[in-house]
């Protein structure tokens, strides 16, 4: 299963500089297991925000749920989850030409 | 250049069932011939939605621009367009696995 | 997976009547179907709307979504989806007491 | 009377991991004593977020408030409350097949 | 129980002198029977628009969701319904006045 | 003149029990003298909610807004006021029955 | 009594011109008479659209509605009505000068 | 040039009285300064909120912001500027009646 | 005077092809008169949509009214407006360097 | 390419006044080295806000997410970007006339 992930991180301005250096070298370190482990497809940062979204896959909610509370960040996360499913032109596709092209 | 682009298809409950067919397979064909370039990447259908979140490359804005226009629903779209760049966490995986796991 | 569905139904005023009635004739008899396979957990009509709030149960999100869309009203519908998970009191009740009271 | 009720927990990021602890432990024994007196019917954390969707039972509003306040929770919610009665395809079900089936 | 009831009246500009005039004395018709009934117990239109607010009374919601449906022009209205409980204040009031003052 | 006003009363959660106690005391008694001057009809709680509903009456607005000001809590209020008229239907039942049903 | 009144007017596009035309004949007419009698102190159109803020003035607010829905494009309005006082400023530059300066 | 300037002014709750004591009575002293030249035309505070709307003129753009900023409470003031020209109806009245009714 | 217009263009999507071509040649024709005379400064199509973004300068705000409504298409608009002033940056820039570079 | 970017900026109020100096002074100095590489093309302020729009230019996305960082404020800002292409009208103007007038 897919989700279309937006996650927009609310960190106070005030937050001293060490602590944003360290939450965000642990979460780097989560996000590489987790895409690692075929959990987190891809992320994308949004031009000039802190936020991003990302396709996420998972076995279940349960599963989804866990993952993106083990990010370091994720008490400062404000979520979105969009269930995705197959588009009828990607199953268009692969009946003549078999999986997407790479990206 | 990458872009989130979300899709909401309004079109009147009352179109006939035949424009309806004849639009959305020409919609599919002009779909897989962006995929076929390369410039539409991904694209899912939200769930319970006529609605669609997709991926999409691009070289400059006027191609994004053209590209959506060369759909055949794009005037029953309601579109909106998120500039994307690289995730740091994307960024930290390249530099020691090089590309992203292929999905 | 259970996902709480929120489905405003938004038939013109105009409709005829006999078009309405055999329109919800037909809902509510795919409705049932969908209640016996398990898919449809509860339903419930939100107070003064043509609107309702649903626990919907599905092994995936396709199944979901292809379920929303046999329904006969789906076009007039504007659906909602949200993902949900057992929540800690719920486990915590389980743990102790087994299954959820019947209701 | 049977009433969804959304709530979103906005607790400051800050509050000390102690405090947060007791408040769930105490939060998770009221919500079972409710549950075992048919009070709260049903309760699903929403994906990603500290957030939650509950089918509340209550012979009064009065009750239905004087539970949600029971909470130890409770000052840091935001809720919504939506009305619900037996849904058209309920009652059909139900003058066919009795109860509608346990989940 | 009482009820905050919001009714937003959206009848297309172009409906005829005659059927606005006809649902207009069926809708006051039916709701000085509401009115008798004890369940509509005060309704009042916003000062410049099509829209009232009213305080309904229910001995359950069903019977609230009824009666708004009994009013001829209900294929028009936009509902939205909040339930009210005593105010802290009319509480206190009660305990050494007794009832609230007539109006 | 009436008004529908609705109090949202937002009081930081980390206020002192014994300061809420004070505040809630004043307040009270307050709207106990608002209710006896007549200025003050009715007032409801929202389910769920630190926020209420009233039926203001004033003879100017610079009435309305002194009273409201009068509050120990206002510093802490988000205040909408909607004016509001006699509903057709209340001059449809005054003329037959005169006034209407005391509640 | 004081009143922000902001109509924006929303008639079709495709509305006749002659209807058009004799509509604001009698739009302007009528919007004299009520500058004539002092309800209608001042009215500007907003820049850009046709949508307008009027400052009204009323003895009741049964007055204001009557008012408002005297104008014949009313079936084509929606109308927001916010309530007036004297602004500190404004009291504070009578008690010295007097009446503001004309304008 | 005239303007609709809405005004929220957001001051913290906390700050002590004798700072708002004085933010206000230098505010209200520069408010007159500026009615005085004729650029603050009139200002009304709106019911039951610490906001207010004024029409504010002005020879250009930067001295309507300049004039805006000259507040004392401008840091803690929300701004929405509207920009109005003259209403069709007044023009009719100018041309029969001259100049607006004072007020 | 310089402000940023956004205009969003709603035309029906059944409105003929015939009819749009024409209306959007008249709207070229005209936009090149008002880039002539200096009013329309520039403008932008927004990427995925039949809307725009321009600069737009004018003498009076009745002028840039009328030159608004001076497009064919004007009844079709979406119009909001927001007054620009230069940016403390651009004043820097020009006390060292003279005139912006062109763009 | 070209951006609109909207740029809110929102500084607690109580930022001391030297903080505040210091940031402006060192955003203006970043700002005009982005003016001179041709990155930042137009910035205004919006009357009555700290906040600006701006066009911005980049050669990718990065790039434009890599400007908008490098600002001092940025920590502050609440930021959204809206990507352009050439209008219809400055397409046809540019046919017949060359380059846009400069401005």
């Amino acid at each position: 299963m897919l989700f279309l992930v937006n996650i927009d991180v609310e960190m106070p301005a005030a937050t001293p500089q060490e602590v944003k250096d360290d939450l965000r070298a642990r979460e780097n370190a989560r996000a590489m297991e987790l895409i690692k482990a075929g959990k987190l497809r891809r992320i994308w940062r949004i031009v000039g925000q802190t936020a991003n979204y990302g396709i996420w896959e998972a076995d279940t909610l349960e599963e989804l749920h866990a993952n993106l509370g083990s990010l370091p960040m994720y008490p400062y996360f404000k979520v979105e989850v969009t269930p995705l499913i197959q588009h009828p032109a990607t199953e268009a596709w692969s009946k003549v030409n078999g999986a997407m092209p790479p990206f």
